[in-house]
C-alpha cells in the first residue's frame, strides 16, 4: 500500500496516513471488507514508526471507518460511517485536505469600522494629510515626461535606476553610504522583510525579535513557520545585554530590530546598544535585519546612526519605506544589502512579482527629487509633534493611571493599562464609547504577554480629536472597572515594565 | 568543535565545514599550529559521515591552510596561504559566504536596447496603445470619488472587494463560476504563481510544465529550487497522453499549464485534452495551476472552457492578469481558488506584501466597470489580429524556410529555424540588421532543447514594421549562413516538431 508521506509537511505523518486512507475509503477505492496490512507491516513498508500507523488506524476506527477483529486483522468497515471531517471537507481533493491550517494572523490594527464618529487611534498616517493633489500633478508630469514607458514593465532588474540613486542620497543623510546597486526596490517594506526571510531562513528557524514588535512582521514569521523569540524592550530599545544568552540558547538565524521609534513601543535603541548588537551579530555570525520604518520622523533629540551605517560590510540588511510618510497605497519600499546576499534578494524579488510598479517608482522618484518629499516631511513632523504633545497632555490629565513612555518620534505611544485591565477586554467597551486602539497581544511572540498593553497611533488624529478620544478612553476604563468591579485602589501608576 | 551545519542548505555540507574552518583560520580564531580533531572524531561530533570531513580538510590542505602530518594529525598551517575565495569574498561574513549562488535567470525577452531604428519582436504589448489618457481620467475619477481612502492600505484581506466582484463577472463569461471570496488579487500574475509555489511546494519538488513554457515561470521554479519536468507541446497544446507516465515517474506536486495561446508556442489545449488533464490530475491527486495570461485575446475559432470551469471543486487554481491587455506597469493580477488552499494563499499574500496597491485596484475596477476595458479589448483584438496576419504573410513571403504554426490568439508566434541555425547565434546578427527576438532557450527546462527556436511577439509592432522586421530577419539569416557556410540545401521546411 503506497501511501504518499511528506515528512517536511506541517501535517503530522499519522494524519497524512489517516487522510489518505479516509479518502480511499470514501472514494470506494478501499471497499468495505478490505483487509488492511498489519500496522507493523505497513509501518515497515512506509519507513514509519509503528505507533504512527497505529494512531492513524485508531482515528479511523474511532470514526467507524475501520474495525479491528482480534486475531484476524483490521478491515474497512464501510463508507463514511463517522462524523464528517468538517463542512464540505470530504469533497475537497486529498492534497487540499492535507494542507496545514493557515496561521492565525492578527487584526491589522487599523480602523475596522467606518463609523465617522469613531476616534480611531489606529492606522498608519493621517489619510487627510496625504498629498493627493501633489500626487496627481506628479503623475501627470511623469506621464508627460516618460510617456508610455512609465506603464511598461521597465527593466526587470532591481528597481528604476533613478529612484535607486535618489534613495542613496536620502540614505547618505543617515550616514548610510551605498551605491545605487546596493538598493533593491520592493513592493512596500513588507516585501523586503519577506524576501529576507525567504532567502536566509527555512521553516523551523528562529528569529530574535524585540518584544513587543511589529505585528505584521510577527505574522510574516508565523506564516513562514519561523519561530520568533522575543528580547524585552526598555526605554533604550532592545535589551541587548540579554541577546548573547539568547544567541547561545536559541541559535537564531536572524535578528530583526526596529531601532528608531520602535513599533509599537516608540523606544529608540541607544547608540551604545547599536554597537553592541552589531558586535554580537558579527561574533555569532547572525545577520541583522534593520527595519527603519520611520527614521526621519523625529520630534526632538539627536538621531543615532543606523546600524547599517556602523556595518563594516555585509552584516546588516536595511529596510526602508515611503509608505509611512507619503501614502501606504503607493506600495514602494526598499532594502539595502551588500555582499552575495544582495544578488540573491534581487533574484527572489524578480521571481516573486517581476517588478514593483514602474509608474509608482517614477512618481516617488520625482516626488523626492523635486523636493516635495522633504517639504512634506517637514510639515508632517511639525504636525505629528503637536499631536504627540496633545496625546501626552491628555493622558496625564485624563488617564493618570496608565503608564506611558513619551515617544521622541514615530507614530506610536505604548500604554500599560492599570492592573486587571486587558486591551482585548477594553476594546469593545471603548468602541461603544467611540474610540478605538490596537490591543497589545498582536505585538508579542506569545500574545498572552501583551494583554495589559495597548498601542495608540497619535499621528492619525488632530489634537482636538486626541483630547476627545482620551476622554472617551477614560470613560471606557471607568465603565470597564464598574462592570468588572475593580476598585481604583489597584490603579496606581506602573512602570512600562517591558 | 561546534561547526554549524545546515542540512537543508543548497550548499553541500562538506563545503559548509570547509568555509567555517577557512573563516576561522583567516580570522585568527584558529591560529597556525592548532591541531584539528581527527576527521573521524569530528564527523562523529557533528553527526556527519567521515568522508564529508575528509573532503573539507582536503580542500583546505589544497589551499595550504592545513597540513596533515602522518601519525600526528592535521594542523593549521597559517593564514591565507591559498588563493582567495573570490574578489572580496573573504571580507563577507561567514553566513554570506555560505549562501547558495543565485540561480541564473533568463533575459526577460523584451527590448534590451533603446535604438529607435530597431524592430523588436519582444515585449508584452504595444506600449503605443496603452490607454494613458483613459488611465489618467480613470485615476482622477477614482480620487474624486474615493478621496484619500484610495491611497491608504485598504483592508488587508484578499483584495478590493468591488474589484473581486468585477473579476467574478469577467470570469463568468469564460464559464468560471466563483464567488468574490474565491478571488485573491495579486501584484501581477507572477505573484499569483509565486504564492501557489510557496503554499504547495518545497525545494526539490517536481513541477510538470509544458515544454516549451513561459520563461519567467521557469525562472520562478528555479529560484525556488523546484524541478521543472517538461511535457512536449504540439498544435493542440500539452501532449496529455505523455502526462500519466510523467506522473508515475516523477511524482510532481503541481501541473503548470497555459492552455490558451500558450506562451511561447501560441498553441491552444484542445477541449478533449482539458478533460483528460483534469481527470489525470484528480486521479493522481496533483493540483493544476492554470495560467490564462491572454484568454480573451482570440482572433478566430471557438474558445474552449477554462480547465477551472470543468473543475468539480478544488483541483484547479486559475491565474489571470490585466497586464497583457492594459498595461504591465499596473501590476494587478489575480488568482481563483476554492477549498482550504484559498485561505492559505490569501494568508501568504498578506504576509508577502500586505496588499496590492489599493489605488491601482480601484483604477482597474473602474476601468472595467465603466466599459473601457471591454472597448479596449475589442480594439486591441482587431489590431493584433491584423498584426498576426501581417506576420504570417511576411514569413511566408520572406522566410519560407522557417516553420511556424499560425497562432489563433495571444501575442506570440513560435518559429523553428532552419537546420544548423540557433536563436542565440542569430540574435547578434539580427540586431546588427535592426531586428530583435527572444531566443528559444529561455523557454525550456533544458535550455539546449530550445536552440533551434525563436519567439516573435507580433503584437508590439505595426504591420509595416512587421514586414520590415521580417525582411531584416531574412537578411540576418542569409548573413548567418554566409558566415557559417551553411548551404540552402538543408533548409527545407520542417514541422514545428515539438
Amino acid at each position: 500500500m503506497r501511501i504518499p508521506v511528506d515528512r517536511d509537511s506541517a501535517v503530522p505523518v499519522y494524519r497524512q496516513v489517516e487522510l489518505w486512507l479516509r479518502a480511499s475509503i470514501e472514494d470506494g477505492a478501499l471497499p468495505a471488507g478490505t483487509r488492511l496490512p498489519a500496522s507493523r507491516a505497513l509501518a515497515a513498508e512506509l519507513g514509519l514508526s509503528r505507533i504512527t500507523v497505529v494512531n492513524a488506524y485508531a482515528a479511523l476506527e474511532g470514526d467507524g471507518l475501520l474495525v479491528t477483529r482480534t486475531g484476524s486483522g483490521t478491515f474497512v468497515e464501510g463508507r463514511g460511517g463517522g462524523p464528517p471531517l468538517g463542512a464540505g471537507a470530504t469533497e475537497w481533493p486529498l492534497w487540499q485536505r492535507m494542507l496545514p491550517v493557515p496561521e492565525k494572523v492578527t487584526e491589522p490594527a487599523w480602523p475596522v469600522t467606518d463609523r465617522p464618529d469613531l476616534i480611531s487611534f489606529t492606522g498608519v498616517g493621517d489619510t487627510r494629510l496625504f498629498p493627493v493633489k501633489e500626487l496627481q500633478s506628479t503623475m501627470g508630469e511623469v506621464l508627460r515626461q516618460a510617456g508610455t514607458a512609465a506603464l511598461d514593465y521597465g527593466s526587470l532588474t532591481d528597481g528604476y535606476h533613478p529612484l535607486q540613486e535618489t534613495i542613496c542620497q536620502l540614505l547618505a543623510s543617515q550616514g548610510i553610504r551605498t551605491a545605487a546597486t546596493g538598493v533593491v526596490v520592493t513592493s512596500g517594506s513588507q516585501q523586503a522583510l519577506a524576501l529576507v526571510c525567504q532567502v536566509l531562513l527555512t521553516p523551523g528557524d528562529t528569529v530574535l525579535v524585540e518584544q513587543p514588535t511589529y505585528n505584521l512582521a510577527l505574522d510574516l514569521f508565523r506564516v513562514l513557520r519561523l519561530r520568533p523569540v522575543g528580547i524585552p524592550v526598555d526605554r533604550s530599545g532592545m535589551r541587548v545585554e540579554l541577546v548573547e544568552r539568547a544567541l547561545q540558547q536559541h541559535h537564531p538565524r536572524l535578528i530583526y530590530t526596529i531601532p528608531n521609534f520602535q513599533n509599537p513601543t516608540g523606544a529608540c535603541l541607544s547608540g551604545e546598544r547599536r554597537h553592541q548588537l552589531l558586535a554580537l551579530a558579527r561574533r555569532y555570525n547572525v545577520p541583522i535585519l534593520e527595519d527603519d520604518y520611520a527614521g526621519d520622523l523625529r520630534y526632538e533629540g539627536r538621531s543615532q546612526p543606523a546600524i547599517k551605517a556602523l556595518d563594516p560590510g555585509g552584516h546588516v540588511i536595511y529596510v526602508g519605506t515611503f509608505a509611512k510618510l507619503l501614502m501606504p497605497g503607493l506600495r514602494v519600499g526598499y532594502l539595502v544589502a551588500d555582499g552575495p546576499v544582495r544578488d540573491l534578494l534581487a533574484t527572489h524579488k524578480r521571481a516573486q512579482d517581476l517588478t514593483t510598479s514602474p509608474l509608482m517608482q517614477r512618481i516617488v522618484d520625482r516626488y523626492v527629487t523635486v523636493g516635495r518629499y522633504q517639504a512634506h516631511l517637514r510639515r508632517t513632523t511639525r504636525l505629528y509633534r503637536r499631536r504627540r504633545d496633545a496625546l501626552l497632555t491628555a493622558l496625564a490629565a485624563d488617564l493618570p493611571e496608565v503608564a506611558v513612555e513619551p515617544p521622541t518620534g514615530g507614530l506610536f505611544a505604548w500604554l500599560r493599562l492599570p492592573p486587571g485591565v486587558t486591551g482585548n477586554a477594553l476594546l469593545p467597551i471603548a468602541r461603544a464609547e467611540g474610540v478605538e486602539f490596537a490591543p497589545g497581544d498582536a505585538f508579542f511572540p506569545d500574545p498572552a504577554d501583551g494583554a495589559p498593553f495597548i498601542r495608540l497611533n497619535f499621528a492619525t488624529r488632530t489634537p482636538e480629536e486626541i483630547a476627545l478620544g482620551v476622554t472617551r478612553l477614560s470613560a471606557a476604563l471607568r465603565r470597564f472597572r464598574g462592570a468588572a468591579g475593580v476598585g481604583d485602589s489597584g490603579a496606581t501608576p506602573n512602570g512600562v515594565g517591558r
